[in-house]
């Protein structure tokens, strides 16, 4: 983790992990979720939380799904449907409900479809944010299975050589089991950075990293130091990753592209075809490891790649090499023993936020 | 492209498309490869010189193929096999072939298996160099289905804050159909630069870019000017894409490992499990489209999409803006009228191999 993305200790507040989970819950519940979804949606958002993630939990997000909810634009009792279906696919509806739970209950028909044939592939329209998208490929790796898990939407990221926002940030996540090493959990935005990360920065007081955003007229913004209402604004344009097109900007660009077309074309989700600002779609997959051959020795031969990948020579001024799902593993230890540290302004919001629902406040 | 990788007009030898493909199949066949199997060979080169890819063309490939036979090293006439086998998955045995003409046969068993229950993949083990991932991928394009094609294997990444180099390159190649439009076709190394790259760049008495490769202690060169010997000794270190931790190198270092997984462990291929030098696998996958929607609907779709973003409004200093294959669609059309640009040195290595294996050289 970067620091520009961490409350600083000093003023960190450390919360419970348990007391955050339930009053998380009983938002969900304010709001008009029922109570299984409720519990599903904060434990997609206290993972986040637990695993380092902080752009994508409580703190971050909970509020502007509370907001969503409130305007009527998230369906808290969303009907999902199977709108068309293979063996190994299906096309989901999300009835307009919040991906954060949608989300895992396509990875279920997804699991359940490998279990039976190989592998299962579900893309999903009408779906809100999904939070987390780690959470719902790490899902597949607990069935011994390989998971994916993308979501693609809005205006963010600018083209290679281009001087306006066309895609997401559009991350994609996997995860694969290791056998006793910490899985693999890959979980990145294809912009050089996550949209929710220059919010975060910002209200963390830091600017913007070089690389990070093109200027007004494009050029990609190679010194740093872009205003911190940027990113508010219509303006907003992210750089993909590899920022330049010299340092290899169209290839997030190109993965970027990827993910619009998996989760949005392939789910035939609105606005796709135009590239509107409003759209939203999501892909997940899993690949049953045994499909493949004996799962035992890929759990095996997993760990002596992550094993080598982690005892790799580190570079000077570093003591350690890491692979994805590594450190969010190590966070997840730390924090549940020692709690998630929120800033304080979150926890006031909390406060705020169970006075007006007549929730018990019990966070700190 | 960037100009690192043409051969200057000034020098280049324009040989028309249909002799260089008849020589590719006769150099093939000399080396013991079946005239059908030649004939797929050339046809994947080709295509690579074609779509302006140089890297992984006849002049760039073509002469490690042969040596690769001379020396034994790679089975001029495998018996591919089926080890395991679902309803929409197989593990295949390459039996030491090339890639360039096993992938293409483990993408058609994927898109039968995509047909039957809407989406297959497939893995290859002991198998040899696939040529441009993005042939494979345009097979299931041009078949109404998303394709997919990544290869994994040797040691040329270097992992974020690492001193030495773990994984390969690991390209992911990615095709969609459009309906007027050309298809989409992404193909890329997750490195910062494709490995072939930096030995042309070489060939062309160009030097190494910044971001493109570490220093000796792992630390990225972000001033650029490594010294051309660098590529072909033990001390390589590629970059990720992103190439710094700041601009994001995780992600393609996270990506790199991903392909790993999928191509090496997924398939069980020898060294996977100890990040040997020696390790090379492949992973296929065709997504019926049908299988998710109807088609037409996709393809309208996929050209507004495709339409969009070429009319993204470009910087300062650019007419245009792309996506990935659309540059190589219009190569391919000046090409196929033209003639394939050579090196005159590829010209003569032409010329010798000719001599030496007694074919009728008549490309220039």
């Amino acid at each position: 983790m970067l620091k520009h993305f961490q409350v600083p200790d000093d003023i960190a507040v450390r919360v419970d992990v348990g007391r955050l989970r339930a009053a998380t819950e009983q938002v969900f519940m304010h709001c008009g979720v029922p109570e299984s979804e409720a519990r599903l949606g904060a434990d997609v958002l206290i993972f986040a939380d637990e695993s380092g993630i902080d752009t994508h939990g409580v703190s971050n997000m909970l509020r502007a799904y509370v907001a969503s909810y409130n305007s009527k634009a998230t369906n808290p009792d969303p009907k999902m449907k199977i709108v068309r279906e293979t063996p190994s696919t299906a096309t989901v509806d999300g009835d307009g409900g919040l991906g954060l739970m949608i989300a895992p209950k396509a990875m279920e028909i997804a699991i359940r479809k490998a279990r039976e044939v190989g592998t299962g592939v579900v893309v999903v329209r009408n779906s809100g944010h999904l939070g987390a998208a780690g959470y719902h490929a790490m899902m597949a790796a607990e069935q011994d299975m390989i998971g994916w898990c993308m979501t693609a939407g809005g205006k963010a990221m600018v083209p290679t050589f281009g001087a306006e926002a066309q895609l997401g940030t559009n991350p994609i996540a996997f995860a694969a089991p290791g056998k006793d090493e910490p899985p693999f959990m890959f979980d990145a935005a294809m912009t050089a950075i996550a949209g929710n990360k220059i919010g975060l920065a910002n209200r963390l007081g830091n600017g913007m990293s070089p690389g990070w955003v093109a200027n007004e007229d494009g050029t990609p913004d190679m010194e740093g130091g872009a205003t911190p209402d940027f990113a508010a604004g219509s303006m907003r344009m992210q750089l993909p990753v590899g920022s330049t097109r010299e340092l290899g900007s169209h290839k997030g660009y190109g993965l970027g592209v990827m993910v619009d077309i998996l989760c949005g074309q392939l789910s035939f989700a609105p606005g796709f075809g135009s590239l509107s600002r409003k759209r939203r779609a999501h892909f997940v997959a899993a690949y049953s490891v045994e499909a493949f051959g004996d799962v035992d020795e890929f759990k095996e031969n997993m760990d002596g790649m992550l094993k080598g990948l982690a005892a790799t020579k580190p570079m000077p001024g570093h003591d350690r090499v890491f692979y994805a799902g590594l450190p969010e593993h190590e966070t997840r230890i730390e924090r549940r023993e020692n709690g998630v540290p929120l800033h304080p302004e979150v926890v006031e919001w909390f406060r705020d936020i169970c006075a007006e629902f007549e929730i018990t406040f019990d966070l700190a």
